[in-house]
């Protein structure tokens, strides 16, 4: 005999729906911002399961049936590379679920596809005080970028030099 | 009579890819990285030219028909937001016609689009010693966003991760 699984990793259908809006939720928790969330759960039913997606979420589901994570990604590319890659926007495991591995397994997840599918990065983004998960990526391979910075025009600023 | 635009910005088409390849180039002899391209015209001309691409390019076309500037984007998700936003890969115009507003003029038309689409950001990145682009960027209503590291897993680390 051996022992079924504890949990596998799959593509989310619309019946996670709820799941992935609460754990979105969780994750802006974990990174101090629990105010962030302004997505609708209809916001998240559009965007991942209307026509021609362009932004895709993997969940991690317990032998209970209960979705514990969550790896929501999208395509990028790369002019240096000249090819595709993929984004990961959120990567959120539920604490009483972390230590069993699932976080590794939605990033091997999506590594898996970079692999498959000739996608030449796989890159995501860490709020700078959260140690113990720059210690797992770079774990996991991966490095960080310290001499990029990130800019952003969003709200009235973007609306100003948009209009 | 009025003066005829000395340039104007439209979306790229085919017969621009030799232009397209060389700016990415330049820009990375600019950002002190000359070898970093590994990209092939045709990986350009497959990506931004093939059926349904998910990657674009804008043109800064002066009047005697020559391209001065590229701006590269694709599109991202926020699940803060709910919604989608553009990444602008590339931002580059050539050193004999800078100070003629090329650079803010690619700027606005991804902003506009945003604008019109609803779209909740438009991102990219700056290497952190590029101050005048910095000053430019923050002139234009831009913030960075300095509490966020960008990891990145490619090459061998992310063929070991997704085998």
């Amino acid at each position: 005999m051996t022992t079924p699984p504890a949990w596998r990793i799959r593509p989310a259908e619309a019946r996670d729906l709820p799941d992935i809006d609460r754990l979105v939720r969780e994750l802006a928790v974990y990174e101090r911002e629990p105010d962030a969330v302004e997505a609708r759960p209809e916001d998240f039913a559009a965007a991942l399961f209307g026509p021609q997606p362009r932004v895709f979420c993997h969940v991690a589901e317990l032998a209970d049936g209960t979705v514990a994570g969550i790896a929501v990604w999208y395509e990028t590319f790369s002019t240096w590379e000249g090819r595709h890659g993929i984004w990961l926007e959120d990567l959120f495991v539920v604490p009483e679920a972390r230590g069993r591995g699932i976080g590794k397994a939605l990033l091997v997840e999506l590594a898996r596809r970079c692999v498959h599918e000739e996608l030449g990065r796989l890159e995501w983004a860490v709020l700078d005080w959260n140690q113990p998960s720059i210690d797992f990526y770079e774990a996991q391979g991966a490095i960080m970028l310290a001499d990029w910075e990130r800019c952003r025009l969003h709200g009235e600023a973007l609306q100003r030099l948009g209009s």
